[in-house]
């Protein structure tokens, strides 16, 4: 699947057989994004190009994206997010596949609701609860602060703090934690002092709770520090398998919960840490 | 709105009025998250409590949450993202009202697509491609190396330099165009000494078309820079309104584009600055 937001030459070459999927809304385009990515991710032999075009608002706007379809090979699928039933008409016509997105949900919900669902245009993104928002700004902020094992006089503020040896991936889920639920995540690297210490790293120790370790496939961490720093000690083969085994071993003794990241995405990983680590999401 | 996860009394209290709706899924749950605040967002007078439940990939949990749902004053609203039939037809019999989220599109995609979507469960957020997945990795790395002025001999690789004064929102904004897009955005802080020279700080200058500025109404620099640091000279409503008009003049004077923040969410933020930085998005 290649991605492209317009011609600014970072494109990927397209097969000429490639379908063209478009995303449009009125307002980012985010849960156009995310609801259509879900549903192509259902089809296993796709040779399509994504594009999204956001705030497409008017039917100015509109016509410029209708301008764009006339010049494809064929009419492309659209995936969209718009409130304006003028402009979701103007963008059918240009399309082989046109799914309105909100359409199918719109009037059970009301009827559900009891109430009749705003015409106003992009406020599903919007701040609609400022507290709720700046409490999520402030995980980001906090999980900023205290990456890894920077600040640990913090942890009695941290909702939880992963745990793993470098390039594991613990700075990535903290901050989808942060961004995405408003957890206040810390996280600590596991190194050679913790290890030969059969008590827990000093920082940690009086935390033991809030651990959440990360471990991963030694082949797969030896390929990511190769690339960061090849050919040295810290990625040799030897090396990880050994930070592996013995970060396992320090999670099982202290009975901290642990996940295996080869192959899981920080989304997944960071909905595993929730519902196992048993933190509210605050959104 | 309020929300939980659990029996982990984080929650708020509920009104006994308030109606209850769960997002549940047989994977994160995220796809049926923001297909649902973005449906709820479009009505104006909510009381309602939300909840998530990720995982529900079999009868059993299904059964589980079913349960859950008997407990309640009145059955729930659901909104669902869930590949088998079956558990999906379960949670129905509990629900006032359920919203299936695939359901609606599958069939015209398969025919747009020439082809049966596949029954496995949770594709979406799962890692369908190790390079682009890579990337966003590597973005968000990137972003928290070049973060609040570090490592500026990097700036060669960013794609944007996000500007602006202390507590504008620029890190949040640059964690979220890297792990949503992979765009690899650095950002550097304006502060007196940057404000006291007509030319770019010396870091920016060779980067001049990649700048990106973000701006605040005074009155809400100076609240959130209070939550930091109450009663000081750098929280003063003096000071915060002597920088924002500083740092403006100076992105005005390098023809840098530049964006308000205030009541804007990060999500949109990150949206308007790639439309207007015409960034690819690397998703």
């Amino acid at each position: 699947m290649t991605d492209d937001t317009g011609d600014n030459g970072a494109t990927r070459p397209s097969s000429p057989a490639s379908r063209k999927v478009y995303f449009v809304s009125d307002h980012t385009g985010v849960t156009a994004e995310v609801l259509g990515h879900s549903l192509l991710a259902r089809f296993d032999h796709l040779d399509i190009e994504t594009a999204t075009r956001p705030f497409i608002n008017s039917r100015e706007r509109a016509a410029a994206v209708l301008e764009e379809f006339t010049k494809l090979p064929r009419p492309p699928i659209v995936f969209s997010t718009i409130t304006d039933p003028a402009i979701r008409e103007l963008l059918s016509t240009g399309a082989e596949t046109h799914l309105d997105l909100f359409g199918p949900f719109i009037k059970q919900l009301e009827s559900s609701l009891g109430q009749q669902a705003a015409t106003r245009v992009g406020a599903a993104h919007g701040i609609r609860d400022l507290g709720r928002y700046q409490a999520r700004i402030d995980a980001v902020e906090f999980a900023l602060t205290t990456d890894d094992g920077s600040n640990s006089k913090r942890y009695g503020s941290s909702e939880v703090i992963m745990v793993g040896v470098s390039r594991v991936g613990k700075s990535p889920t903290c901050l989808y934690l942060a961004m995405q639920y408003g957890v206040r995540a810390s996280n600590y690297p596991l190194a050679e002092d913790d290890f030969e210490r059969s008590s827990l790293p000093a920082p940690l120790a009086p935390y033991r709770t809030k651990l959440f370790g990360l471990t991963i496939d030694p082949g797969r961490l030896h390929e990511l520090r190769s690339k960061r720093r090849p050919h040295t000690e810290y990625a040799s083969a030897e090396r990880c398998a050994y930070e592996v085994r013995q970060a396992e071993q320090l999670l099982r003794r202290h009975n901290a919960p642990f996940l295996d990241v080869t192959n899981v995405s920080v989304e997944e990983l960071a909905s595993q840490v929730l519902l196992r680590a048993d933190l509210a999401r605050h959104r």
